[in-house]
């Protein structure tokens, strides 16, 4: 029997994750084969199956991958002086301007409401990142930096919708004024989450403030 | 020549549309291929040439039909007394409990992504859509009922956001609360959208009347 290097071993199941990760940009996780990826990765089916026993298998690593880098990016909003410009920094570099995120989440959701064996691993992801969010929302409700009354696994449900639907803006709308979109999400989660009190003098500050950017192609 | 009876033609078309919806919903509009369709629809290749040039001809003419049903939606919602619970309404049944919605929308917008072609035909739903949004949101405007700080396009932009994120919310969350969900989006636009000075008094008004929904799942 051949003696493993786990060392390539490791190098060599990225290389296919790599290659799949190709394959999936390109024809969906429905549309694209094991037979595609192997011939991405330069590798037989039989080879595949010493790394990987199925595509979702693969899938199932890339999610795990991407819910590390989530953890961390979750990590940052929760960490930051000010989370809602923080929320923002994700929906500007993680949904608007992301196209590699905006095909494979749609996709993955697309693919989820068909195949119940997919629904599973976006369920698995989804919830990891709500409980991240809901953890950071508790803490943030007991700092009176959020509304308390809102409760917050709804509102994490709530947060995850708005990534979702401004990864599908660029794609309605290739022509899309991203600072201004970025300047209406602000309004619309700092006046979702701010403590009511807090906000109706926040809503005076920033509608003071940011009555130009918001209303800049209106009085062109 | 054989002589085409209108009316036979226009159904046998309906029957090919119903067929290629079947085939989208079961393997995405990337997986469904024009032999598939023909296979559903119980007709040959060279037969449904005479009603449809191409895969994209016969996604536009599905497109034009949901364009037709969401021009009626919006007319209904910017014609409601109270257009926040007709939005509201719209995400219920058109988003969160629209399975269909759910799977063509987010499958539509993830081929958009990486099928020039295809994204013409999402672009020009999305661009109907928000003109018919737009029209509304400024005569909204103009009778107080909208902040008319937010300007009236990137409002449209963000709308339709949450409608597609909302799309997204029972997938990634098959065990979701969809009250407590439409109790939190009513929170979200109405904070979003209410002109600021109303909406002190409207969050007074709000937070004693929804406190024990919003709260319901934490009280528990």
């Amino acid at each position: 029997m051949r003696k493993v290097d786990p060392v390539k071993h490791e190098q060599k199941r990225r290389d296919i994750l790599d290659a799949a990760f190709r394959c999936f940009i390109k024809d969906g996780f429905h549309g694209a084969s094991t037979t595609d990826i192997c011939a991405a990765a330069k590798i037989s089916p039989g080879h595949l199956y010493h790394y990987f026993s199925s595509k979702e298998a693969i899938v199932e690593a890339m999610v795990d991958m991407g819910l590390e880098s989530a953890a961390r990016e979750f990590g940052k909003i929760s960490a930051a002086p000010d989370f809602i410009e923080a929320l923002i920094d994700y929906l500007e570099h993680g949904s608007l301007r992301h196209r590699t995120a905006q095909v494979l989440s749609l996709d993955a959701l697309a693919e989820a409401a068909r195949n119940p064996q997919f629904a599973g691993i976006v369920e698995k992801h989804a919830s990891v990142s709500r409980n991240l969010l809901v953890d950071f929302i508790g803490t943030a409700q007991r700092q009176g930096q959020i509304d308390p009354d809102l409760d917050p696994a709804a509102t994490a449900n709530i947060l995850l919708a708005v990534i979702d639907g401004a990864r599908a803006m660029p794609i309605r709308t290739p022509t899309l004024d991203i600072e201004q979109s970025l300047a209406h999400l602000r309004t619309l989660l700092s006046r979702f989450l701010k403590p009511p009190r807090e906000m109706s003098a926040h809503i005076r500050r920033v509608t003071r403030r940011t009555n130009a950017p918001l209303n800049a192609s209106r009085k062109k």
